[in-house]
């Protein structure tokens, strides 16, 4: 005997499928087997599902048409609750508590930190919601949890481009760059197995500064014959006015030390497209 | 004015809410103000989303009673769809294109993978429900999207111990460890702005063969009078029959590469407690 659905039931279990599965194509008929019900009550039961959401500016559950169609949940924000995130980091991140020797902002914790490296996902992600990509690329270590993040949002699989050369990622391809802030050479090297030719990304990063590893990634994606469609940071140090890429987005501007011992932090002053 | 729900639409936005914070104690005024509606009404509300769930294996919801109550989602997984997932997993690792030199499988691809990952982990964090703990440890590199998706789903902070020391980083403290196969002498480290005294961490990791990073995290985390009272891998090497660990959980064993080029790899057949 197969357990019975009401409505208010399957509404929230497709609330549930859909939001595990981000920019994934859902065929109506994984729902129709789960609910034993015809596909026209699904179908109604979406229309409520994309509604609410829609009312809450909590992402959109778009129709996607033909033999592999079905129904799919692009994450979203409202304006409010991003800029009330940012605010927010921005308190956090100005506690003087946080100044490290060197003048550096200790934020491990913050980027480490679900709670908030989701909300920033889902900023970060929803800019970029209209490009067509296959990868999101980032470099180890501190910018992986919200790279991976922003890929599991645009349903895409993560790459990650190691310092080092490892045994277990085969024939790897590296290259050499050069920081652009402490212009010393670095090394950063992507297996070959990991990425198809031909292949569009977003590099996602925590923090940029002159922009020498945006800049490396650029490059090594071109030995893979493939390209940065666009780049995200979570902090800006526009302290560093030089930049060595072009157009990217940033949630928060970091504006330096002043005098005072006080860290300057602001939310992101860059118009988005 | 303010936009009226009505209870279908209530149940999208409140499974919504609970989902992206698993393991984090919502209190119900958060839905009053956000539906402006009667705390009997978002009761009510909740009672259809904890049944809904439920009767699919997709978590449970609980109620926290206090001052500081309300409800939270713990994730869950069925045990069919759990036994689906590994032996699917274990079949595309199979694959002979996967060996590498060095009789590796190269498995970064699957460790990268958001809608493989997000999967393991509900597996692993569901097994750790019932500890109380305040991090999810990991080591860099890869095993960083499992271990961050484990403390999301477990609603706490991850730490990831580097291999280096990095300006960014403040002080930290470095303990050397002999890794249990290689023998070789490496070293790990981590921030003390990283971790409270007298934690409680697991340690989440994509591969284990002879136990000597967990078995290092184990001492590293004594420097910092905590303690790790889990681990969890995603694959366990098996031809290493010597652990230097007790107790842990993995989902598939690696038994080897057989003479004619076979992977063997099957669903782990160790008794999970």
């Amino acid at each position: 005997m197969k357990i019975k659905f009401n409505r208010n039931q399957r509404i929230s279990c497709i609330t549930k499928v859909l939001i595990d599965n981000p920019n994934k194509i859902i065929n109506l008929n994984n729902f129709t087997k789960m609910f034993n019900a015809a596909k026209s009550t699904i179908s109604e039961d979406i229309v409520i599902v994309r509604e609410a959401l829609n009312k809450l500016c909590m992402g959109k559950v778009e129709t996607v048409a033909g033999a592999s169609g079905g129904v799919k949940y692009i994450p979203q924000i409202s304006s409010e609750e991003s800029k009330e995130f940012v605010d927010e980091l921005c308190e956090i991140l100005k506690n003087p508590m946080r100044i490290i020797v060197g003048n550096f902002i200790y934020m491990t914790d913050i980027l480490y930190d679900p709670y908030i490296i989701t909300r920033a996902a889902v900023i970060i992600a929803s800019k970029f919601a209209e490009l067509e990509i296959d990868y999101v690329i980032t470099v180890e270590t501190k910018g992986i949890p919200l790279a991976f993040e922003v890929a599991k949002l645009l349903g895409v699989q993560l790459l990650i481009v190691r310092r080092d050369t490892k045994v277990t990622e085969g024939t790897t391809i590296s290259i050499n760059y050069i920081s652009g802030s402490s212009k010393r050479i670095q090394t950063m090297s992507l297996s070959k197995r990991a990425i198809k030719k031909g292949s569009k990304c977003i590099f996602i990063d925590d923090f940029m500064k002159a922009g020498g590893t945006a800049n490396g990634i650029i490059n090594l994606l071109k030995e893979f014959e493939s390209e940065v469609l666009g780049m995200g940071v979570l902090i800006d140090d526009v302290t560093t006015q030089h930049k060595l890429v072009g157009e990217y987005i940033s949630l928060i501007d970091f504006k330096g030390i002043d005098e005072n011992g006080r860290v300057e932090l602001v939310p992101s002053q860059k118009k988005h497209p």
